[in-house]
């Protein structure tokens, strides 16, 4: 087992009705920010239910409507202003990973004094951040208890992250009720998300027996769950199931003791900034190519684990116990309704050539179970068309 | 899934050499109570290693002595005597979980006005709390990042436990060479402590099933791990799993969106009140006792699962599944070393009325996975005879 730091400060207020704990959250402060996506919570209710909070606590707010997925730092810009403008003290996120993601980037950025996009080129300048508080509308990102920040720049096509545990949320209200309305895709692209932050983890030369136990706990209960959610979107233990396996998968729990990889996510990065296609859809067709990409002898060990203590493969030879696991998790991605290949999404294959050249004109290589230089990437890229 | 609260704000930091980080846990804190044992961190060299980072710091620091297993409501009221004297800001425990929570216990009865043992009659009590840092030595309680104290009073012959997130230690250092030199009696009821914890939280009527998994995960840890621990003391990855488990398997992590148990806790807590044996050694006495008193047809699911995913266990039917389950528990426990009954302990039977009066004179029934009235609680004893 590595050394590690790990601190999960974030009070995680689960369950039906938890809205009403914003009230604790938010404490003593009287003017925030609320931050917001499309409009979905206006539909689903979520938003008056919101709102009804912080009226009975007499909070003055400001709303920031349209943060996109793949959210970018001209919102973050805006965020920063609204709150200089207001003298708002608190920044409340009420959506998914890429409103949470903003909120972050926003909580920071008021700090900085240039402009934000800066601090993603070099995140040691994340010094200070306003406190945030959460309502998660979509189990994918993790975002709602970790210190992560994607922001995307439409602009300079790039996709960056920070990470600091200054930008754990204080609070996260988690009510698998909200996800009741959540369209099929985005349940599936979640999933396939939370799935993809373990493997990141997992897949890893680390040993780490008892996290590597929790991790495949964690992919089980997330395979299991994902079908039963689609079937019966109001069904509340399974929609429980998945908002609770999204938050542990990504909170630093399962990186405790161990190098991760994050190969797949600095390659999915790549393909979200040129075609804005939704992040846990990329990181779904890329992550079998991956897997097959990385496997050896001397990684089979892991592959074997899989295998075993996540689809239940008994076969005993390493090699086509592999292949089946590998097997087995690209037809959960297309039983879910996850397309299969980048030429389901009409990419063309050229772009495995500006993809790959994007990542190695910053890096010499990428990811640590199986390092990968340009070939490699390369390779992976071209396999899953 | 029930409802629930979680925050788990301790900064956590654990490997090799990970004493240098209490630099960064103490921060600003330079007057502090330094609270020990019995003196073994003296032979191990642990106490040399946190005074030399202590006086690097130009810390001041006032020691208290003395703490024993089972630790008492007296040493509590030394230790807030002290601070007062010594006008100190931080309480810095060195030890294990007895250490750890006569640290907690001082550090709320300093705001208390009166006697500190009031606080365990009424818990509501506990409001303020000055804060904790934490070096462990012993693998076994999980105080070191959990809100729990548990105090005796040889006075009154009770021993009584509260309970506030306040308590929570701002920092645990978790080295687990400072585990090389544990005796292996402690070690191996140290492990017995960390499996009866998660036996509380498991084996419960609520359906969760992925932190169910998730205590498979730690309970086969911890069983994988022990007897690795006690044949080869130096073991750097046997004493980190188990280190590590320790502190998952009582953070709150285990018992989210459950309703737990708590029966043999409370019954074990008599056990030491009259005869000062080590927890651990208690509970691997009464858990086995407890699981065949608790089976039933409805609660039968729970027992399968603990069979087949903690035991491996193919066994199809039921009830012989439990039994064998029930069974390579108690052999796990002897295996490790620990005794199997009160009489081996030279305890006399007449104890069973006079614990279960004890019980009963303060509550009409504990428990919840199934409920314990007089009747029950004294068939349990007696069978751990």
């Amino acid at each position: 087992m590595e050394n590690f730091h790990l601190t999960m400060p974030t009070d995680i207020y689960f369950g039906k009705d938890s809205i009403k704990k914003i009230t604790k959250g938010l404490n003593q402060y009287k003017k925030i920010l609320l931050v917001a996506g499309s409009g979905s919570i206006k539909k689903n209710g979520v938003y008056e239910k919101v709102t009804q909070q912080l009226d009975s606590m007499k909070v003055k707010w400001v709303e920031l409507w349209g943060v996109v997925p793949n959210p970018d730092i001209e919102k973050v810009r805006e965020g920063i202003k609204l709150i200089k403008e207001n003298d708002l003290q608190f920044i409340l996120a009420v959506g998914g990973g890429s409103v949470i993601d903003t909120a972050k980037a926003i909580a920071t950025g008021f700090y900085y004094e240039k402009d934000p996009w800066e601090l993603f080129y070099d995140e040691r300048k994340v010094q200070k951040a306003l406190p945030i508080g959460v309502v998660l509308t979509l189990p994918a990102t993790g975002s709602e208890t970790n210190g992560n920040s994607v922001i995307s720049n439409r602009e300079t096509r790039e996709k960056l992250a920070i990470h600091n545990d200054i930008l754990r949320p204080r609070f996260a209200i988690l009510d698998p009720q909200f996800t009741y309305t959540l369209p099929p895709i985005q349940t599936a692209a979640g999933s396939a998300d939370i799935l993809a932050h373990i493997f990141e983890q997992y897949f890893s030369n680390s040993k780490a027996y008892m996290i590597d136990r929790i991790s495949e706990s964690i992919m089980k209960t997330v395979i299991k769950y994902t079908p039963i959610a689609l079937e019966e979107p109001e069904n509340y233990e399974a929609r429980s199931e998945l908002m609770y396996a999204s938050t542990l998968a990504l909170n630093g729990l399962l990186s405790s003791g161990k190098i991760s990889d994050w190969a797949t996510h600095a390659m999915e990065h790549e393909v979200s900034a040129t075609h804005d296609i939704t992040h846990g859809v990329g990181l779904a067709i890329l992550f079998p190519s991956w897997m097959k990409h990385c496997y050896s002898d001397e990684r089979a060990g892991k592959y074997l684990d899989y295998a075993k203590n996540v689809w239940d493969i008994s076969e005993k030879d390493p090699f086509n116990a592999a292949m089946m696991a590998i097997e087995s998790t690209s037809k959960f991605f297309k039983d879910i309704g996850l397309p299969s290949s980048f030429t389901e999404l009409k990419i063309e294959q050229n772009y495995v050539n500006i993809w790959t050249d994007s990542i190695v004109k910053r890096r010499k290589s990428i990811g640590s179970f199986k390092v990968l230089f340009e070939q490699d990437i390369k390779s992976i890229y071209q396999s899953a068309f």
